[in-house]
């Protein structure tokens, strides 16, 4: 299998300077302190502590998905995710990755299965939208939560019962799976009542890491991916990763990179940025996945810490005319990964219509495969002049064998900076406070106490204008 | 005409300590400070420097523009703006706000105009799967560049030039409009050959800075938008600003807590966060203005200061469950602002249909409206009690005259963040650097040396896994 490979030549201090890059003593010195931090994974993962590592090896829940979607494949028109965050931005990172860009406009028989939507908001136009423009008869609903309790995607999915109840024909249970933790939970109560099927989310997988489960496979297999494939490419980089010394290791190697860069060099966000229009899912994906993962409070230890670097997703070309300016002149805080496609599933070949015309005349003949190349090299370059540091991880092609090492990949090198970083990568107790606090302006049972905090708090005097 | 407001009541000491927001004294001492910036402004927009300030007048644009797409507007079943950076984002914008949120999905009779694809890239998947997917018989392409020569959107138009010469059985001059500089580049050139219409792009007015020119209002006229409605907004706000007192000017304050957090509070981020599915568009193109414009190397005095917030753009609820873990707990580097819409154009209303559930009950007989209102101040609150400083824009509802106010001061914002960084915030010199390696590595003429220059300039080693 071909694999990705991880260049960090421009991070170094030879590339960007001291004040921005590694030194060679650095990096040496910092693959020696974080060598034990594969084994250290190695362990938890046989604790149960990071089951993620395990999804790509469950061929027997791929089968069984897999026959589901091809049952239900034909059947229906649309596909709808109901969920939001690590039940949303894994699904739409798979789909879009490996589908048409233009695959919801395609008539059926040229798109892999029905049309997928990925409604992760509560947003009352877009549910309205949905609900108005999707014939029920022709629509089915996966609702994605592993609580069975999240707020948001229990409300769309109450819009979408009563749809379906209101104004399906027949049974309407066969327009409805849920993605559900396996044991409790309001959903999974609710599905076994009505009799909708279900899959399960495992109970030691967290949302952002659980592209690879039920949660992520699902949609993918409906939208006609090839899931195994997908999981293969994941245990493929499982295996390197188990196989490879510290400095071969490229989970290892970026998360060095990374936070030796935000604790050593300033370099407080990081910028993921894709040379793919059909990766910009995949940055969004990234994004939760190391801000949730890593931006946190309290070390392991208890210590108030307030670590984690911003990751900001971007996009090449576009962004070349949006943010290099600021990546190029602005403050120097930034790790820039590129990524890149060796090669794309499509080439378009220029006409050379104006060889008379100097703006033009360049590109007669040539593809915008090369230009994309010769874009993504001058922003290396330019992003290298300036002493930005800039690393890129290069995808051999677009597949899924590729893109389940690339997520595969970035979840490990999550794991290994929460190791670095000393802080519990799995959780997110930051969300609650905001969470509780909606609870209690819509009078949830339980939350009065809270409810009376709020209104009764002295607030500092309004200024509005 | 309805009004937005601007709250930085959170933004404030008072409500998030000394170490993260404005003193009382801060904030009066600023505003005495920058008091003079308005009429500094309206300086350079009489001598032609902010002919940005006046797109909102031109009435006669406007009504030509909204003639010509009352003409096209049934003949076309799609339109293709093929453009990258602000001549791009603000057409998406205005779309995005003011569409359905569906809008290509619907039958012809439901939608305002053709549908609309905005490719601002030049990635080959993409270009090839419009080029597949779409009928060169009923397609208008819209192309727009200020320059006539940026290499993306030439590269782009070439392709679907030849698409429409290869494949349209009538002339194709019809189906091309050309927004480009009114004097002069290869793309006013090659119009006035091949016959097509044009627009102008005046020459005084930046591409982040145009989206109230024809490049933003042909796309947006043609998807059945008021566009005058849009120019009353903005000249509203432009009124406004002109009216107000220093501390009532709502641009001038925003100028003044973004800047003010930034240099005196290490607020170096700014989160750009609406809670209306249909203003994510917006906060892209927020996102280019503010790093384009303030992400600068030099002060106007050229010394190397190296300015500038990096913006971020984020939407709500959807990243309550990807970045809210990350602002609330992790460095407190960020100012936030929330995007709040009193009013949607539509309410969903959610069935009681588990009354005994105790994660479902508190949303039986609710509307989604209400809970989306609810996360915003649970958010609201959640990142105050953190002490993270955050303010609010307010718009009364989504509509063309509420729109025009926000982009228009926003703009405005901008100018003034310049002048207070003693910026240039109109050029954009970053960008050249990888633009020309790009130019050398695709061979253009008079780029020889420079490709030697890259070829030739010593490598540190490869550093590849």
């Amino acid at each position: 299998m071909e694999q990705i490979s991880y260049d960090y030549t421009n991070a170094m201090a030879q590339a960007v300077g001291e004040e921005n890059g590694l030194t060679e003593d650095e990096l040496t010195q910092a693959l020696k302190n974080f060598s034990a931090l594969p084994a250290g994974l190695e362990k938890l993962r046989a604790s149960g502590g990071a089951d993620y590592m395990n999804l790509p090896y469950d061929a027997a829940l791929a089968d069984r998905i897999s026959e589901f979607a091809q049952a239900g494949r034909d059947r229906f028109e649309n596909f709808v995710v109901v969920g939001i965050g690590g039940s949303s931005l894994g699904n739409r990172a798979v789909f879009e990755a490996l589908s048409h860009p233009l695959y919801n406009l395609l008539p059926p028989g040229k798109r892999g299965g029905p049309r997928m939507f990925f409604p992760d908001n509560i947003d009352p136009e877009l549910v309205s939208g949905l609900l108005e423009a999707l014939d029920p008869e022709t629509t089915i609903v996966n609702v994605i939560t592993k609580s069975g309790s999240t707020a948001e995607t229990m409300a769309n999915f109450l819009a979408f019962l009563t749809w379906f109840k209101e104004r399906c024909s027949k049974d309407f249970s066969e327009h409805l799976v849920a993605t559900t933790g396996a044991q409790k939970g309001a959903l999974r109560k609710i599905a076994e009542e009505e009799g909708f099927e279900t899959f399960p989310v495992p109970a030691g997988v967290g949302g952002r890491f659980s592209v690879l489960s039920a949660v992520g496979l699902l949609s993918s297999a409906f939208a006609g991916i090839d899931i195994h494939r997908l999981l293969a490419g994941a245990a493929r980089m499982d295996r390197r990763i188990k196989e490879s010394k510290p400095q071969a290791n490229p989970a290892l190697v970026a998360a060095t990179v990374h936070t030796m860069l935000d604790r050593k060099k300033g370099k407080h966000n990081t910028v993921f940025m894709p040379y793919a229009q059909c990766l910009r899912a995949t940055a969004d994906w990234f994004r939760q996945l190391w801000a949730e993962s890593l931006g946190k409070k309290f070390s392991s230890t208890g210590e108030a810490v307030h670590t984690g670097q911003t990751p900001i997703a971007a996009l090449g070309t576009t962004d070349q005319h949006s943010q290099i300016q600021l990546y190029v002149e602005g403050p120097n805080d930034k790790l820039i990964t590129l990524i890149e496609a060796k090669q794309f599933r499509k080439e378009t070949v220029l006409p050379d219509l104006y060889p008379g015309e100097d703006a033009l005349s360049y590109l007669g003949g040539r593809t915008l495969n090369e230009l994309m190349a010769a874009e993504l090299a001058g922003t290396r370059i330019a992003l290298s002049s300036a002493q930005r540091p800039n690393t890129t991880i290069a995808l051999p092609r677009l597949s899924e064998e590729i893109l389940g090492q690339l997520l595969f990949m970035l979840e490990v090198q999550t794991s290994y900076a929460g190791m670095i970083y000393s802080v519990n990568p799995y959780d997110q107790p930051g969300v609650e406070a905001g969470k509780i606090a909606a609870f209690a302006l819509m009078g949830r049972d339980g939350y009065k106490e809270k409810l009376a905090e709020i209104s009764g708090s002295p607030n500092p005097p309004k200024r509005v204008i």
